[in-house]
């Protein structure tokens, strides 16, 4: 039973105990109702929830004891997902009144011990985590707390036990690689990420299926696994870029891999698009402010976070066991594509001599 | 007289009467003290945070009913400062056991009715806020309800009358232009933010301080002023290099101005920095992954944040009235600058077709 300490006290006009006689319910059941528990049939919840707003117990709540809010958690506030799924949360969470506690914490498969205490004490109105799984423990201390809880997950792949949101990555590879075909690129290279994320591996399989679909083989030195930061995807990009046939083409796995890839071809003397084109994955700020700007797929982080929020809401209204939910990716046709320089693209890179160190 | 109502039965151990009768002072005076209110004297203070805490009033308080809470408000999430400020929250918030709630509320120059009220619920152990000034009726109501608030603001000049932490805008302008003038660059513009922000102005007046040292003139043609964001950068920076006699080099006034520059010498065919540097300001994450990598002039934001919430620890304490803090800039050297071309950057743009359009 979770009967929280003092309500009878904090009810000010009206005690749980008057609220259970008038719903015909008993106090567990009214407390239950007020943290968010999902043990109670929704016309009791109706009904109860009806007599509390009735006797403005919950403006007593929010202004006296708790006002409500949402949490939302990364292990890696550094990731450019961050602000964009912030901004979708703090959307949502305005047009339910609530408020918006933002934690960096753990590792990328759960949150730390301090947080799940913490997250106790605030008793938020729900959890967004930006993780890619949860230990049992974890989903377990939440779930005795009745506090709803959903991933979003722009990486990885959720438990299927977890409520979560991501995007179809699968489908953002073939389109992104169709649109390399389409402008006339027959070597496109590809730099995905790490090898042991899902995404990685569903954005490949995209572009191989793209390839077959237009009869293209894959040449496996043209694959590369990257490390979803600038950094890899321009190591990757200078072992493709000095291949004796090189690509003419790169999908880049993820908008900051894209900008190493930038780099490596200014190092190397190529212009972009005019002798290598470059396809991005994310949509986030950068794709937009980069020079040339990116052809990018597009995966709407914000959206993704928003509805995360409506699932929240959803869960602590026990309306919704919702398991994954996969929102579509879209291709955005930018500066950094264009057809194939005419001789095919085996040219070498022109020689280009490093700029003397500044100072 | 600010007694919050249930004090006393929220206690525990211990009645708010108890403390003051066992400090000698009123019950008002604890209250004072619990509220974090400035009026009480430090020795009083310690006895009455002495006596709390050795009746563990503060930690029924935390688990019960409150949890201790930071905000961070800013009135635009989009700025490329917001990560780097709300990863100095984050950091000191931790260290003191504390969440951050983060909002996204009004105008450049105060925060929304809504979230003044939103406050009061939530009780927070402090604001930072990321505004440029603050309405007076703001500030009564956040010091009436004894919540302390810092101002950050890199780019404004708050009221001297509210605790804030800045940098050195003049500094970071002389030494933008120091650095060009000792590659070798004579003809140096300048595309600083909007005419309406003293930073703007501060950053020109290091600019024209920096020039006449070196015995340069300031060309009135080279000064141009921007919005701070890439478009105004491209904009400016494509009537730069279109004038008779173009700069050999631009200090760019930001990071996001500079990489429209960037993209005004691609467009131009002008490789940078071959044949233009380019100096951006603030040193936030895309300086790094620009191609090339940004020189350019390094706010501390996330020092910033760290000291606006280590001075509403103390001014919670009511050790400090602080007012204006500023900290350092610092130049960081990356690709984007090297001498002037030899023949003294007075060649006209090289002619260089635009890409066929994509698709």
């Amino acid at each position: 039973m979770l009967l929280a300490m003092g309500d009878d006290q904090e009810l000010g006009r009206i005690t749980l105990a008057q609220v259970a006689q008038k719903a015909g319910v008993s106090i567990s059941t009214v407390s239950k109702v007020l943290n968010g528990r999902q043990d109670v049939s929704p016309p009791t919840r109706i009904k109860v929830e009806r007599l509390l707003e009735a006797h403005a117990y919950r403006r007593t709540t929010r202004s006296g004891r708790e006002a409500p809010l949402i949490e939302i958690v990364f292990h890696e506030l550094e990731s450019v997902w961050a602000m964009e799924l912030i901004r979708g949360v703090e959307n949502l969470a305005k047009a339910h009144q609530a408020s918006v506690v933002l934690t960096e914490s753990g590792t990328r498969h759960s949150p730390s011990p301090e947080w799940i205490e913490g997250v106790l004490q605030r008793r938020p109105i729900g959890v967004v985590l930006v993780f890619s799984a949860l230990p049992d423990g974890v989903k377990q201390r939440l779930r005795a707390r009745s506090i709803p809880f959903v991933i979003i997950d722009p990486a990885g792949d959720p438990d299927p036990d977890v409520p979560s949101v991501g995007s179809a990555n699968w489908n953002g590879g073939v389109a992104a690689t169709r649109h390399l075909v389409e402008l006339g690129h027959r070597r496109i290279g590809i730099i995905t990420g790490p090898e042991d994320m899902l995404c990685s591996l569903a954005r490949l399989d995209g572009y191989r299926s793209a390839m077959s679909m237009a009869g293209l083989g894959a040449d496996p030195a043209l694959v590369r696994f990257g490390d979803f930061h600038v950094d890899g995807g321009f190591e990757q990009a200078m072992e493709l870029l000095r291949l004796p046939e090189r690509p003419t083409a790169i999908f880049a796995g993820s908008d900051l891999q894209a900008l190493g890839v930038l780099e490596a071809a200014r190092v190397c003397g190529l212009r972009v698009p005019h002798d290598l084109s470059v396809v991005g994955y994310d949509d986030v700020m950068v794709a937009r402010w980069s020079s040339p700007a990116l052809t990018t797929v597009h995966q709407p982080l914000r959206q993704m976070a928003e509805e995360a929020v409506q699932l929240l809401f959803r869960l602590r209204a026990g309306e919704s066991t919702a398991t994954r939910m996969e929102l579509a990716t879209s291709l955005v046709v930018r500066k950094s594509t264009a057809p194939p320089p005419a001789d095919g693209g085996a040219a070498a890179p022109r020689d280009l001599a490093e700029p003397p160190p500044a100072g």
